[in-house]
């Protein structure tokens, strides 16, 4: 049946353009017709300008949307957690307890937040493309087309203030110049308890039924004061009804749709398989580290909580993959588009470049480490700044000076012991990958084993403290290669060769770019420029119906309800990560157990959509998406809607939890005015 | 100051023999200079014999010793956990309860352990190579040295009904024949809880100081009866003090140390991280398992703690091989030594096979799970069948046969839920590793993904059942050809690649065991013949003292007590892995916290060791070995005794648990009787 299903939906794909409720909508080329046919739902301008001016990304890697016109955002606790754990101390854990700043003078701010509001999307592949004549190397055409870019985004910026981006869409046969408003100033309002907003722990972690209160509020000021805030959601709290059609409005980081099948049998063979090794490896050693008590166990669980989830989420869409019919199918759509095409060398192009990035593999020299990545930015930017801005590295390019800054300067806390306990053990990786013998391997052990190497670097180094690293950005090149921080040392033993492999595989990503592009002309050419993009963590639209689906021979229900929680805690005998918060248990009899809690809907959605406004009809909001089930993690690769579901918390159990359960009506009460 | 220490230790090694409590020793050549010159004792054979005899071996994998006339078997929990779960259902939980026979009549029969009891030793070098002739190939070499091998087992086998095996000692510079008595029926006596016998978990194991009860009681059985046995250990409840000579007598599973420099690197850089990336996998996958319930967490639990229990001694093995310094020393004494040889061709023998090592990673074959074992077993068995017996792959041969069946047949029971769960891992990892366009890949899978494949083959065998499995072991070459069983025809598939495998592995083993022959009588010539051979699972005498270290400036006393369980419950919050069973609270008052609990002695040894006994002098047992600390993990490639150290339990500790904790004065009283 699952093989079946599989197979007609890409025999749709391959006849006409997508299946149903398919497709990651860019807000510049909304799927009109088809929501008019399918649905009989008429797209307005000004519907679309509301949402998404509505809309928020947090750059820490989430989505989200204003409530309120005093600046409220409503976002994923998940999303927030990266702040509630740097928010946090031994003897405060936001984490897993949750905050409520009944007044303003509460409001914690989050130490380096950067959400961006897109206001304009503007396509600019004609210039970007003139950049590159015919005959340029693919190194020199991957530099001219880096420096067009840069000076599009520099432009822009000089002209709004705005951030702008210049987005790569159709693997490299569109270029869009994106620009945001962009808030620095984010505070946490309220955040419900790790035990609520993750019920269920990693058992339930892409499940459904859910009873998750996977929600955190922020608010966004500006100049010291609640920003004002014109485009915001109203809510609609008996909406999201089995069969109701639904809208998402997010950033989904990544689909790989548009890969070849060489690209998949390299995600297939090579690239996943590592990451799901290193992720099992990340893993295990935070999950030995926790075992050195309850602060190590605080300390450690925001990555580990990250890592369950890539882990989980990676070993679905490796399945996916590993599915023969699925690459099979693809390749039938191959042997169409090359048909149409006339040629099949953008296709032999991209299968070349697979094998290089095999070779690359083992070349391993980014210690992921949040020590060092300080260590090896300040490295990389001395050398940089020494060039014009459009040709250096992306990240350290004038317009984006201010999001690296702050990054780069966070007070969040580092911990000495955990940044050892990780060092070593990429130190470790970096042997395992490169080989013991490997002459820069020798260079950073210094004849030293990982675990004593690491012990020595982590002493010798001062980049826990914000100044030393604003001393050392300050002092440029002669203070990089004067210093005698470890670590920065260390950083400066591998600058060459992380140069080489930077260089390389920009180079792979420009054939690619310029393969992919052949590839998206000969898609238009077959089924019209009604083709949607892979998603590139840019603000996107997806649609879809409220709708249960079958799973063994069951039925399984849209919407699960408050009422419930208790009984999922009871079925699970209130054991491990099956237990309820004492505010729910205290305010049990006060809740309306009626209440619908979390729901499911066909949208297309992936990583990123995490905090993602569900809307209807209207624009109101109706919940806000918060995980995929189990059966929508080959997402990467192709949407499914027999089983494949995204999961949302629905706006009318905020609200009832607020009221009830969190004593914040006050709160509550600015939401969606 | 590690690093110099390491340094001295190898120093030692390359100027005279091997450093002070080192060696795990041949039963028919003890140092017996050494013990006379360090320690004023004087080995007697009587003695000896008296040790050697009165040891035993766990073919489950593990080591123990007989206690008294009767047939008592003392050996640790971890050794008999195999047992214990196989014994347990989801009523009663034998492996995390315990258990108390407090009659004959209650001891429960375990389905398959095998127990062997060494009687001799026989040096069979001459004949073994004199088999091998100038000019074979390493193919009919390895052919004619398995085959005279099989025929010296074999006759031995015939002429004194004892199992019989030939040992490959120094890597192949020595072949001794082993004969063993076997002891098939075997029954649980007395276990305590996990609690206990594992307190404090994977975050205490290898560390000290510890406070396990990591002991279990058997009894053998002849003829429906207990078994007599003539040598069994006395015991010394008052020894084990710091600075008394005591020696271990076990079966330590494995050492490398004979690795030359290009072995080790292709320990360090291809075959540890790849054990490690499938340990880390396993733990992972299991531990998602165990998420299921309850019950699912006790049917995953004997292979997860396995499982974690090597991913730790791994993880330092492998922290040791990274160590720049160590491979350099070897590279030092590989100089020396081929200087003493005049040559360095069976050096370049070796590293030459290390990279054939290497390209045969990616060819896996076998999958690990328990059915599918016996699928593969069955069907090569029958192809092995066909030839004479000294031909055969050496587990099939006449010799084997009995210990063979007794696993093929096991009515121990295997969970189909389990299984499926593995068995899809297993052909995801069949993907990964050999790539999903492999032929033999796509036939395996047959169209589906890993996970439906899995289902689909769990759902078409009958090998769950034992007399399904010994009905195909009966229809031999042709039943298995005809076979309609879904895992039989997969095992047929495989069979082919996994023969081919196999061949090319038996003919490299050849290729080394000839160059490091060579290298042994370079050895020898260089150091005489006191040199002990690599551990290979079979029995040896190890000896040190009690004695205590330094770490991280502190003195860590060599003995913990009973009392000091309490105090380490209290330490630790009573949470996760450290509270003490019931039993352990309700007998507070009655147990004498004076006694000693746990304690660690110099002496050299490695997993398979778990369960020997610790004699004294007068060769009475004042302990019983269950784990090394954290700095013996490199005991694979060396011995230290700075700070490395492995642990007992003291036979005191036991006999206070059963009198007062476990109320069992009656088994008590026949121990050491």
């Amino acid at each position: 049946m699952k093989k079946l299903a599989l197979f007609c939906m890409y025999t749709t794909v391959l006849l006409t353009s997508v299946s149903a409720d398919e497709g990651m909508w860019l807000f510049n080329a909304l799927p009109k017709r088809q929501l008019a046919s399918q649905h009989g739902f008429e797209v307005t301008d000004e519907w679309a300008k509301h949402i998404m001016l509505s809309s928020v990304r947090f750059n820490s890697g989430g989505s989200a949307s204003f409530i309120s016109s005093n600046g409220l955002v409503l976002t994923n606790h998940h999303v927030a957690s990266d702040t509630l754990y740097k928010l946090s101390t031994a003897e405060q854990n936001l984490a897993s307890d949750g905050y409520y700043a009944a007044s303003k003078e509460d409001e914690l701010k989050a130490p380096d937040l950067e959400l961006n509001q897109l206001v304009s999307i503007e396509d600019v592949t004609a210039r970007v493309n003139a950049a590159v004549s015919a005959g340029m190397s693919p190194d020199a055409a991957a530099k001219a087309r880096q420096a067009e870019m840069a000076r599009i985004e520099q432009q822009s910026t000089e002209a709004t203030g705005l951030r702008s981006d210049v987005v790569t869409l159709y693997g490299g046969g569109r270029y869009h110049l994106y620009q945001y408003k962009r808030y620095t100033d984010v505070r946490l309002v309220w955040a419900p308890e790790a035990q609520t907003a993750f019920f269920g722990g990693d058992a339930d972690n892409f499940e459904f039924p859910r009873y998750c209160l996977d929600v955190t509020i922020f608010r966004v000021y500006e100049n010291d004061k609640p920003a004002n805030i014109e485009h915001f959601l109203a809510n609609n709290p008996s909406g999201a009804r089995e069969g109701d059609l639904v809208f998402v409005s997010g950033n989904p980081g990544r689909t790989q749709r548009i890969l070849t099948p060489a690209a998949l049998e390299y995600q297939r063979d090579h690239r996943m398989p590592r990451v799901l090794d290193l992720l099992r490896r990340k893993e295990i050693l935070l999950q030995q580290y926790a075992l050195g008590g309850p602060e190590q166990a605080r300390r450690g669980q925001d990555d580990l909580f990250g890592i369950q989830n890539s882990r989980k989420a990676y070993t679905g869409m490796l399945a996916g993959l590993q599915n023969p019919g699925f690459i099979e199918l693809k390749r039938s759509r191959q042997k169409l588009l090359q048909r149409s095409a006339g040629s099949s060398e953008p296709w032999e192009a991209i299968a070349e470049v697979q094998l290089q990035r095999v070779d690359l593999m083992d070349r391993m020299t980014s210690l992921r480490s949040n020590v060092y990545s300080i260590a090896e930015d300040l490295v990389l930017m001395a050398g940089e700044d020494q060039k014009p801005s459009e040709e250096r590295l992306r990240e350290f390019r004038d317009s984006n000076r201010q999001s690296l800054e702050q990054a780069l300067f966070s007070p969040a806390p580092l911990y000495e012991d955990l940044e050892r306990v990780q060092l070593a053990d990429e130190l470790a990786r970096l042997v395992e990958t490169r080989g013991g013998n490997d002459p820069l391997v020798i260079k950073v052990l210094a004849g030293k084993g990982p675990r004593e190497r690491a012990t020595e670097l982590i002493a010798g180094t001062k980049l826990f403290e914000v100044e030393s690293r604003k001393a050392l950005a300050q002092a440029g090149q002669t203070g990089i290669a004067n210093s005698d921080d470890a670590l920065i040392q260390l950083a400066v033993t591998l600058e060459n060769e992380y140069r080489a492999i930077r260089e390389i595989t920009e180079q792979l990503d420009e054939q690619e770019r310029q393969a992919y592009a052949k590839i998206t002309e000969a898609q238009f050419q077959a089924e019209g420029e009604s083709v949607y993009p892979d998603a590139t963590f840019t603000l996107r639209l997806a649609y879809g119906l409220v709708k249960s689906y079958q799973e063994d021979g069951q039925t399984i229900a849209s919407q699960t309800t408050l009422g419930g929680s208790f009984g999922h805690e009871a079925a699970h005998g209130k054991t491990d990560d099956w237990i309820l918060p004492d505010s729910w248990h205290q305010a049990k009899d006060a809740i309306d157990g009626s209440v619908p809690f979390n729901f499911v809907c066909t949208a297309d959605i992936i990583g990123g959509n995490s905090g993602s406004p569900v809307v209807d009809r209207d624009g109101r909001m109706v919940g806000i998406i918060f995980d995929g089930n189990i059966q929508s993690l080959t997402a990467d690769f192709y949407h499914s809607e027999e089983q494949g579901r995204a999961v949302a918390v629905h706006i009318a159990a905020v609200l009832e939890a607020l009221n009830k359960i969190y004593h914040a009506s006050s709160l509550a009460e600015q939401i969606g005015h």
